[in-house]
């Protein structure tokens, strides 16, 4: 495998996450290739992300009716490193890379039983006005969640 | 195959419908046993469900801001006659049953290209309150046209 | 809520089951109506059953490649008995009801965290021939295996 | 909206797609955000790669028992230029970039009814054994087609 261009060192990279959720692979989620679909990948991304936004307080932020904000993906990349089966147990790792004025890049790994690396990731997320779906910048106490994150990561 | 007890004369019930939409089966809707999983039966049933409000204008009652009502499942049933496989293209037809004060039993078939039954069913809807999540009766001009496609079937 | 024709005593028939899994509703799962999406439930219904099937230690005779049989839906149905919403807690259970030659009858139950019954629905498994296609029978150790489950809920 | 890194000029490469399929977007596909949920993107992109594949007689190769190939993913991604709602009727274009010895690079453009990007992504595809999974060059004839479709892109 090469690296992708998102990752420096895989071996550090692998260890700086400190977030993950557990993840059973369904039937329905597998193909007639006898393996998980690649489109599956996104939705595993998905739950991760919105669990790690909700560790972080951000989701209720988002959902509440009198909240400006909400939180769209800007773009989303997967590389599959290798094949994974009907009933496998997953870990999904997210965890904040960049952090730009109003948006965040997130990186993804899954792992699975065997702590080996089946599909890593990443993708920007951006906070938007719910109205005017223009971009809105975190606030202090944001920031300073997503900041302390992204520092869990680089020790 | 044992006719379902939501059907009277099999061959009289399967030209009595009036409105289909054509899907074409995806490849992640397969499983690892090779044919569609069954939980998207439920999916092409919903998705000719709502082109058929649609048509008859009810969609845009039920989405508009200003709308009090919407549709919801009481419940939904399917049969499943044979195999369907990656690539089919199917038919999937929709009409009204009994039509009740608030609500309408809608009956499915689901045919590939040879004409013959993968799949049928049918369920319950019941039009709400958005608001308070109570039935809602239909109005004179909803119940008229329902009445209308349910005539288009006996004939 | 009517009851429906497949269950006797709603409450006896919501003590009786003695199998379940643990279901987290993901975002992705809604729909723009703000809640899970009715073709769903199937969803949830399939990973329970499979679970319990793996449980009867009948997966692995039915994946493995030199296994004679597996396993089909004849039917399936579903009964919505409250909203359901992002990221709650769900346990879905499943218990043979009757059991056929070559067939079962399950039923499942959803409850929220509050215990209250969100689904319920049924659904006729049927054993076949990988080959033909036909139904293939219990063999003597699945029926007394399958019996025994049946035998849990009716104390 | 900043240019992706895929592709040099915007308004030549949207012109250089010479296949497209049809997708209306479905009611399950959205989520209670209320717009199409994001990892639905890449169902899309697989629908129309598949079509594609086929159309250059390549998946009969793949799906054939006899076959020794099969193809899978090595990486995706897909930029989302703007939101899509229920029932929008999309054109899902793919064409072939870069060719490999065994992969293949292609590029993928979601168009709304008024012809602007709503998606756009790309992702290798690389042939492999089925057995072993190690990749399979192509042969001189899929070679020929592929480069074939990749210069109708460049007039």
């Amino acid at each position: 495998m090469r690296t992708p261009s998102y990752i420096d060192n895989f071996e550090s990279w692998m260890r700086s996450f400190h977030f993950s959720i557990p993840v059973k692979v369904r039937f329905c989620e597998t193909d007639a290739f006898g393996h998980l679909n690649n489109t599956v990948s996104f939705i595993y991304f998905e739950e991760a992300r919105i669990d790690f936004f909700k560790k972080l307080g951000f989701m209720e932020k988002w959902t509440e009716d009198k909240g400006e904000g909400m939180i769209v993906s800007a773009d989303l990349q997967c590389d599959f490193l290798s094949q994974i089966y009907f009933d496998e147990r997953l870990s999904v790792h997210v965890k904040p890379d960049k952090i730009g004025t109003s948006s965040v890049d997130l990186h993804y790994l899954v792992t699975n039983e065997d702590g080996k690396a089946c599909l890593i990731g990443r993708g920007t997320m951006v906070q938007v006005h719910k109205k005017t779906g223009k971009s809105l910048p975190w606030n202090e106490e944001m920031r300073s969640i997503l900041v302390k994150q992204q520092h869990l990561g680089t020790h």
